[in-house]
């Protein structure tokens, strides 16, 4: 686990992206082609997943590089297309100044948004919520969006969601029936944020009651 | 991961069904001998792995070589028979045109399909489905066949389900009691739709109420 | 995994019984120094893993050789115990012929036992039955017997367990509270079984109904 | 995993608690930079890994030796805090005098903790329990303290159970809401005890009916 020490150092995220993609499919946080990741190229641009294939065997050559604020494509790969996410992911990066952004399609995700209601995920009474900066003591609200057909129809519920002050203290929007993006200020906090985010979705779903 | 990368891209499926059959094993699709997995070795025939012996040990020179049309052994590794599933396989891909089908033992399969009614499990409500190429507002619906004393005696019910205009977009055949067959257009996408196929049943297992 | 197979092939078994207690490990089908294995040595004789040691750290040069018959110790490797299941393995060896025995102290196993009534599980309705040479619409019967105080107080139960006609095609005796004992003719048929008992443990509690 | 071997033998423990944080999170009993570890020096002083790090990543040359008494920190590695677990495993180590101690957050031990009463855990009806060398006959008792917004306020509810009688066969302290400490003579003992503590949570989890 060295390597991956030396690779949340590099100043180019896109070693360690690939590696959190490999990590997080071996978790069934991304799976089948889908979910998605993204990290700073640098103040204007983002280094973004290609779509439409298996993530865990993307390679630091195949990300797009996109400005943040037009979406324009600056580097692109041969052969590929940028993730369907990229409009979410410059959307969280332009409201928060997150350096990385995750989409997982965890089941547990879709299930903690089932025992949602009103929009709105309630977590509390779990020592893990500190992993998010937030006291153990806090009800954390993570806003829950309704999903759409195509992922990019997403983009302004999400922009709202990360917006709304009730959610600030959050670093994270759950999608019904889909998973969630989730973000930190660079990689290593991304990925700090996405193992505290699947823990409390997976307590919460062992805690409530089954109907 | 990269290796796996590479195998994907190489013309002679074998050494990829090998890493895709020791990824399954690891995760509980396949194990004790059980489930199966071809790719195509040219037009007219399929590589399919031997019967009877630890699936995830199976060496690239193992795998039997197989007529499409009449089943003929082609090409026969010493002192190994062609699994069972062969018949299956051949009916599958004479129908559909795919490049690999797998076959997996996977408990969810089993479960998923003991919360079917009349021969279909419909399923709906999940953005994963967009992995099998279908919009995620569609019910999906895949064939629920019985289980046979023989696994080639399975042949006619998983060639009537194929047919079957109802389940024209499934990748994907359940038997109860037994797991489930499913297929890509080439070893890539059977890779994906095993994925998505077993994380939907997964799904749809947590979803239904207990009992 | 190539190196299994090779080890598989071994003639003395040990480093393949290395290699398994790893993978067991793992699973958490053996753990906190917990469960234990062994393998033939000859005709006459078995190599029994140590007692009180992690198991998937035991090194080959590690197993005590054991005479089948009388228990007498034929190599000792210095400052270790031989496992008090050793006059269970010889119990089951005498009555079966099994090359390999397995030890396990799985939770499914233990769960499994928990809904058995009378001294026996019944299996049915699973295909992964034919992986230990039963048809698929068999109804198959392993024996459940209750703990002991110590282990080797469950030789007596376990021997007149493998000695029923109703569990002639059982190649598990069940231990309540505990986890199982499980066997094959030689070290890869073992593991064969020991993947599909726990499969069908895991299926039996799955299926069941929670109070 | 003969590499484990070596280092659990090594009198400097740094090496193989690095390990073990790595296996650890695998398993996800640490995770999201929570949870923690340490391992004697010397009779005097104590290893301690650093906090708000990827624990999984942590180096030897990154652990803190703090002084078992006064809580002094004897060595540090620059740009890096001690875990506030620190004064906690200080409290166990005097009034145990174990070699070894691990915090982990483990949803199981949240779970588990969820079904206790009165402050208590109690648990019997395994043989697992004999990995702690307890009796498999016997109940065995676990200290549930309630969690505080500071980890370091734990301190004295930790050193009050520990001193408990009726606690006096455990090596476990469970904070509801939050994880464990256990701990053990050395850093192997520590191990065992993690692996078996862990499979009781799960157990108990398991077998108790949900609302």
């Amino acid at each position: 686990m060295s390597d991956l020490r030396e690779l949340l150092a590099d100043p180019d995220p896109r070693r360690a992206l690939c590696a959190l993609l490999q990590d997080f499919h071996a978790r069934d946080w991304i799976s089948g082609t889908g979910g998605g990741i993204c990290g700073r190229a640098d103040a204007d641009s983002l280094w973004v997943a290609p779509t439409g294939v298996h993530k865990e065997l993307v390679r630091p050559e195949e990300f797009f590089r996109i400005s943040i604020e037009e979406g324009t494509v600056l580097d692109a790969p041969a052969g590929l297309e940028p993730s369907e996410c990229a409009p979410i992911f410059r959307a969280i990066v332009r409201a928060t100044g997150a350096g990385s952004v995750v989409h997982s399609h965890a089941l547990s995700a879709v299930l903690a948004a089932d025992h949602s209601g009103g929009g709105v995920l309630s977590i509390s009474g779990f020592e893990m919520l500190k992993g998010l900066g937030v006291k153990n003591t806090a009800t954390h609200e993570v806003a829950v969006i309704v999903n759409t057909e195509r992922e990019r129809d997403l983009t302004d519920a999400v922009a709202t969601a990360v917006a709304d002050e009730r959610f600030a203290a959050a670093k994270c929007v759950v999608v019904a029936d889909h998973g969630c993006y989730l973000w930190g200020r660079d990689v290593a906090e991304a990925k700090k944020h996405a193992e505290v985010y699947h823990w409390l979705f997976e307590a919460l779903v062992a805690r409530w009651p089954r109907s």
